[in-house]
C-alpha cells in the first residue's frame, strides 16, 4: 500500500486586523495569519475518520479570538501564542507552524495633510516591503523565522560586472559602471528555540536587520550580486547576535542601458530600458559559525 | 460593408528609468508609458495597407530617445513632449493619447541605514500610492488628467451607516461606529488645454491634491463612504483652481466586527475581518461649476 | 459649490454558484456578478444621508436570492432580472448596470479519466477565454454587451508587416513571415433593446460570435494585426444579424526570432522569445452599417 | 567570518517558444524555463571574483541555443540536456537544477471555426492546468520531479464532514453533503536517475498521471479532503510504476451554502458562496513503500 508521508493542514490566509484605542489614539495591526498543523493524522488520510481534525474553521476562529485575549504585539508573539495552543491543547497535533505576513500602516499625519488637527484614527497603508514571519513548535523546541519581501533597492552605480567565465554561448558585454537592483526577499532564523531563554524584541530585531541589510547594499562597490548578498548577509550575522542564519532571494532586476546611436544621440548611463523577463537570480544562506542551516533552499512568501 | 467606427494603437507599458547624475547625488525617474495614436487608418484596417502607420517599435524607441534629449521634467511634461511629437511630425497622425505610470523612489538615508556615510546613489522603492497622467492632443487643445492609484487609508472610528433604504432582501444592521477603509484611485483634470496658457507646476500641483484627499478624508466624519468621496471631492476643487474636475472610485474595503460572544469574549470595535471579495464601489466625479465632464465613467489603470 | 456629477454605487465581485441537480447528473454556473445603481443620490453625497441608498449588501443578498428565484439560465438572462428589479422596485434608482464574468466548468468526462464510471457531478474548470456581459437598464431601453477576454490565440505564419511608415527613430527590419498572436478581448452590444422584442439565444449568439472570430483569425493572411481585428469584427457583424458593433482590445503579443547566429547556428522561424512588454496595443470598433457607438473605448474586465 | 552556506545562481523565466514545421502542419511548445547552478562560487561571494560565473545572459543564451540543436520534444527531455551541459562543461558548475513550466496549445479545429480548411498553424492556448517539471543533476545522478498546477475541479456531491475534533472555539456545522473544489498542485518524483536506465516516455506518464488523479477525485466518495488526497496519491503510485511519490498542495475551494431563510426561500444545496480566503489547506507526500522522500514540503511553482 502507499505509504502517507509528510502531512499537514490547517487554514490559510486568516486575514485580522486588530484596533487597540487609547482614548482619540488607534494602533493598528494587520496580519494575514497561515497555519499548518502536523500529527497523528493517518485515519483521516486513510478512511476519512475525522477524529483527529480540528477543522480549519476553527483554526481560524482561534485567530480572531486570540486577536482578542491576547492582543497583538508582534506578529511573532502572536504565532507563539498560536503555535503553542495547538501543540498544547490538542494531543494529536504535534506540530504547529504558523506563517503571518504584516502590512504596515503609518498614522496620517500634519504633513501628509497640511492639517495639524489630522486625529489619531486615520491612516494610510505603508508601501515598501513586506514584514514576514515563520513560527514552529512541536511542543518543546520553538524555530522563528522572520523575514521580508519586496524590499526593492537600487544603486545608480558602484557596480560592475566583468571577469566572468565564457563559453561559445556568451555574448554578454562586461560591464564597468551598470545599474544595480533587485527586489530583497530575506528570512532569518532566531537563535531564540526555548521558553527557557528570553526571548528577544521582535521589532526590535526586525529593525536592526533590515538597516543592516540596507546598509551592506548602500555601502558595498559591487562586482557581482553574489558579492552584494553575502555582504548583506555577513551585516545581518555580525550586527544581530540573535541571528543564526540568513537566507535570500534576490532577482536581478536588469536595467539595459539603451542604444541611441542609431538616432544619433549618446547614453552616458543615462536612460534604460526596466527589464521583467528573464531575470538572473541569486540565493544563498549566510550562517553564524556553527549554525546549522534550517532555512529552505526555496523561500516562500505566505 | 461593416463601417469602422474609433480606432487607435500604439506600445504599451514602455519601461523606461532615466537617472540624471550631479556629481555622487543621482536622481531618478521612473516610467511606465503607453501610447495610442489615431488618425487616418482606415486602409490598415480594411486592406493591411500600413502606409499611415508609423510602427508602434518606433513610438517605443521615441520614448528612449525623448527620455535623453527631453529628460524627464514630470511625467506630464513628458507625455506632452511625446504627444506633440507624434502629432505634429506624422500627417495621418490626428490625435495621440500618452499614458504614464510613475513609481516613486525615495534616496536611502541614514535613518534607514545608522549610517551618514550613505551616499547619493542609493534608492529604495517607494510603496503607497502610484502617479498617473494621461495626455490627449489634437495638434490643438490639449487634455491633461492626473492622478493615483492604490492610495490605501482607513479611518478606524468616526464612520457610521445607517437610515438606508430597506426592501425585503435586506438584513445589514446599521452601524454607528465602523471602520471605514478603501484604496482611493482618482482622476482629476487639469484647466490647462492650450499652449497659449501657462503650464501649471505639474509636481506642485499634485501634491496639492494628494493633501487635499487626505485631508478631507481625516477630517470627515462620514455617515457613508458617499459623503466621504465628495468631500474629498470638493476639497480638491475648492482648494486647486486649475482643476475642472475629479472622478474617484473608491471600493469599500469592508472590515467586519467578529461575533466573538460563541467563545464568552465581547468584541468593543477591537478584531475585525478584512474582507476581499465582494466590496461596495462608490465612484462619482466632482465638478467645478460650470465644468463640462470628460472622464470617462470607468477609470483604467495605465 | 463644487458640483456633483455621474455617479453609481454597488457591489463588486459577488461570486455565486449555481447547481441545478437532475438526479445524478448536476449543472454548474459560476458567476462573478458586479452591480452599479445610478439615480437620486444628490443628498447622500452632500449630506451622508441615506434615505435612497438601498446598501450594497443587499445587492448582495438580492445575487444570492435571484438565483434560487430564477435559477441561471444565463448570464444575460440573470444579469436582466437583477437590473429590472433595482429599477422597478427603488424609485431613487433609475438606472442599474450589471456586469457579470462566467467561468466555465465541464464535466469530467471518461476521456479525462479512462473510466466509464465517471459520474455525472465532478467537473473541471474550463481554461481558455472567460466569457462576458453587461447589462444596463433605465426602467425603458435595454443595452445588453457580451463579451469575452484571455481567448489567447496565434498563428504560427501567413502574417507579415512591412511597407510602413518610417522616421528618424525607426529601427524595425520589415518582416515576411512572422508570429502573430494576441489575447482577444472583445465587446459586442446586442440590437435587443425592448422587452417587446423577442429576447436572442444568449448562449447561442455567444457560440456564433466565438466561432465568428476564430474563423476570421485562421483565415487572414494578414499584414497588420489592424486587419485582422477588422476581418474579425466584421466577421461578427455579418454574420450575426442581432449584433449592432464590437469592439476589440488585441495586445499585440511579440515573438521576437532569435538571432543565434553567433553560436553559428540558423533559425529559419522555429525559436522565438515569447516578450512581455512591451506589447503593441491594437483598439478598433466594428460597426453595423447605420450603428451607433455606444460600447467605451476602453474596455474593462469585470 | 560569517559562513556561506548553500547558494544557487541563474536566469529565471526564460521564455522560449518552438515552431516545428512539417509542410503546412506546425507544432508548438511554449516554456517558461529557469536555471540555477551551484557549484565552486565561495569567491564570487566573498571577493565579487566571477572567475567561476558562467553569466545569466549566457544560460539564457543556451536556452535558445538548445531549442534549436535539440529541439524540444518535452520540457523533461529539454531540461535534461540543459543541465547535462552546463555540470559537464563547466568545471566549478556541480549541480543544474532546471525547471520549466508549459503552457498548452491546441490547434484551431473546424469545430472551433465552423470551416473545415482551418489550416495546421492557427493555435488557441488551452487554459486549464500548467504543466511543470523540475530536473536535478550533479554530474552523475538525475532527479526528475514532474508536476501541475492550478487544475481545478469540483464535485458537486459525494462529500461530507462531520465527526470532527471539537474544542471552544469551534462553531462549524457538520455537512452531510457538501461541495468539494480545490486547484490541485501536484508533483511527482521519476524512479529514473541514471544514464543507465531507459528513460520514461515523459509525455505519456504525464497522462497516466493526470488521469489517475482525476478518477481518483471522481471516485471517492469523501469525508473529508485529505482522504481525497491520499486517494489520489495512492491511484498515481499504483498506477504508475515509474512514480516514486507525489506530493500534493490542495487549498480546500470553500463553497458555502447561502442561508435564504430571511427572503422565505429554501436553499436545497442550489445556491453557494464561492469563497476567497481563509481556505483550508492540505498538504501531504504519498510514496511507493520504501521510497525516500525528496520533494520538499513547500511546493514552488516555478
Amino acid at each position: 500500500m502507499p505509504v502517507l508521508g509528510q502531512n499537514q493542514y490547517g487554514k490559510a490566509e486568516v486575514r485580522v486586523v486588530r484596533v487597540a484605542r487609547e482614548g482619540a489614539v488607534h494602533h493598528l495591526k494587520d496580519l494575514n495569519v497561515s497555519i499548518a498543523l502536523s500529527g497523528d493524522m493517518a485515519d483521516v488520510h486513510h478512511f476519512g475518520a475525522n477524529t483527529h481534525v480540528l477543522p480549519t474553521d476553527t483554526a481560524k476562529n482561534t485567530v480572531y479570538a486570540f486577536a482578542k485575549e491576547y492582543g497583538i504585539e508582534s506578529a511573532e508573539q502572536f504565532g507563539i501564542h498560536l503555535a503553542r495552543h495547538f501543540v498544547s491543547s490538542q494531543p494529536p497535533i504535534h506540530r504547529a507552524r504558523i506563517r503571518i505576513e504584516e502590512y504596515g500602516w503609518e498614522r496620517i499625519s500634519a504633513a501628509d495633510t497640511g492639517d495639524d488637527t489630522t486625529g489619531g484614527h486615520s491612516f494610510v497603508r505603508r508601501g515598501g516591503e513586506t514584514r514576514l514571519c515563520e513560527i514552529t513548535h512541536d511542543g518543546e523546541r520553538w524555530q522563528v523565522v522572520s523575514g521580508l519581501r519586496d524590499l526593492t533597492v537600487m544603486n545608480a552605480t558602484d557596480s560592475e560586472f566583468w571577469g566572468y567565465a565564457k563559453d561559445k554561448y556568451t555574448t554578454l558585454q562586461e560591464a564597468y559602471d551598470r545599474i544595480l537592483a533587485t527586489d530583497v526577499s530575506a528570512r532569518w532564523r532566531h537563535a531564540w528555540e526555548s521558553d527557557d531563554q528570553a526571548a528577544p524584541s521582535w521589532d526590535g530585531s526586525y529593525e536592526r536587520v533590515k538597516k543592516s541589510i540596507l546598509r551592506a547594499f548602500c555601502a558595498t562597490y559591487s562586482y557581482s550580486l553574489q558579492q552584494t548578498l553575502y555582504a548583506m548577509g555577513a551585516s545581518v550575522i555580525e550586527e544581530s547576535p540573535g541571528i543564526e542564519e540568513i537566507r535570500f532571494s534576490l532577482p536581478n532586476k536588469h536595467h539595459f542601458l539603451v542604444d541611441l546611436e542609431a538616432f544619433g544621440l549618446s547614453n552616458d548611463r543615462e536612460v534604460y530600458v526596466a527589464a521583467d523577463r528573464p531575470y538572473g537570480l541569486i540565493e544563498a544562506t549566510v550562517l553564524r559559525n556553527g549554525a546549522v542551516a534550517a532555512i529552505p533552499v526555496d523561500l516562500t512568501n505566505v
